[in-house]
């Protein structure tokens, strides 16, 4: 099986274009078949406030009412997605922008209200395959923004790590798949005011304990979560770090079964 | 060679839901392989006056500045883009969603200034067939928003009707090429307060008649340039008026050479 990269692009690298353009650079740079999938960063926030659309935060969770949707599809789908496909296209690397709707790739289901209603949030039913295979097998490569549809007309806000690992997961079966999550620092901390405290692996058994202890908390737990997901699943390695531990030995969190 | 129908969708009917759902119906059921061109509408004007935009405009010509780009990228791109593909495949038309830095499918060069600067406008230098080719063969259909780049990582703004043209031209050393000009109206009318007007068909010899006469005059005029310059380099057909046009016998406008 032809080996694929699915790299997400997170933390705070989106919201700056120098950091933005060094890591495009490095994406271009990964041998082999690859995908870029990424969400929106700083970028929707400071715009709604210029829109003056309040962001709904309960329990801590952002409500996607119909303006932020409309204000996350321009941001991640056009703003976003097209610059970074265009930045990708000056160093020849042939990508195409793609977002849930687009031939279908990310169905989902509208959130059902339980405690809270989340509004316009969807949980992934579906990843089709086809049209990824099709364009990696014809030498282009997918940057996929964090949007997904319902199949009845609506687009849906769905968290970027859930998308890397669902295409993850349903492009295993074709491909020997990789799952990187990017972001400016080198891995998991051990201590959160140390940059070089990287805890090198993580285990089921590590993960438990690190919870215990509230070294990995909040916005990390979902991601780590995603994570095994994706190795129960068919995919063969999952790391976390600087998109530099893809061509280099610098360290990075291995997450392990 | 296939029959391939490239329609763009003008006009007033992308700024009222209910009349693009009514469009977007009649594309579906269009036979044989098709592609979608669109810009943006009102949606565009009225969001930047919600930011506060300024339009700027000289001698009749909207200028493109930096904001005025980044709001065109979100909304012909994003909002506009994906809830159509999105509406597309709740009636099971496999859609894909492009702009011009997509696979490098419209290379632009950013008008040189002479009297004029319009900013981050491309007139179309070239466009690439291979992902429409490679889509349209594998059933997707493409939906094209009103975007170029210029391969150094910039995106431009560049018209709708040209980018129609232009495509259809390139594809129709492919394809068997019918352009249709689609708006609310059954065609370009002689008289403009009579909605039953409709010029039947426009060669060269009547258009310079009817551009001395002001029958055909500002928006008009690059629109129909457009039309002949698509029937000199291959397209097969070119029509304006109402989508109804394309699978029943309603009146139109004809161009021919």
């Amino acid at each position: 099986m032809n080996k694929l990269s699915i790299i997400k692009l997170g933390g705070d690298i989106i919201n700056n274009k120098k950091n933005l353009n060094l890591f495009l650079n490095d994406f271009n740079q990964i041998e082999g078949l690859k995908i870029l999938i990424h969400g929106g960063g700083k970028i929707a926030t400071k715009l709604s406030s210029s829109l003056k659309i309040k962001s709904k935060i309960i329990e801590g969770r952002r409500i996607t009412d119909e303006s932020t949707l409309d204000l996350i599809t321009m941001v991640y789908a056009g703003k976003i997605n097209k610059n970074i496909v265009a930045n990708l296209q000056s160093i020849n690397c042939n990508a195409i922008g793609l977002s849930g709707p687009d031939g279908n790739i990310i169905q989902a289901k509208i959130r059902p209200i339980n405690k809270i209603d989340y509004g316009f949030v969807g949980d992934i039913t579906k990843v089709n395959p086809e049209l990824f295979s099709l364009l990696l097998n014809n030498g282009f490569t997918p940057i996929c923004c964090s949007l997904s549809h319902d199949k009845k007309g609506q687009v849906l806000n769905t968290n970027a790590d859930t998308i890397a690992a669902s295409i993850a997961i349903e492009l295993s079966s074709k491909y020997n798949v990789s799952l990187y999550y990017c972001f400016e620092k080198n891995g998991v901390l051990n201590s959160v005011n140390d940059e070089d405290s990287i805890i090198d692996k993580i285990d089921p058994s590590s993960y438990t304990k690190l919870k215990l202890k509230g070294v990995i908390n909040s916005g990390m737990i979902p991601k780590i979560d995603n994570c095994f997901d994706a190795l129960k699943n068919g995919v063969k390695t999952v790391k976390i770090g600087s998109i530099k531990m893809i061509k280099s030995n610098i360290s990075h969190t291995k997450i392990v079964l």
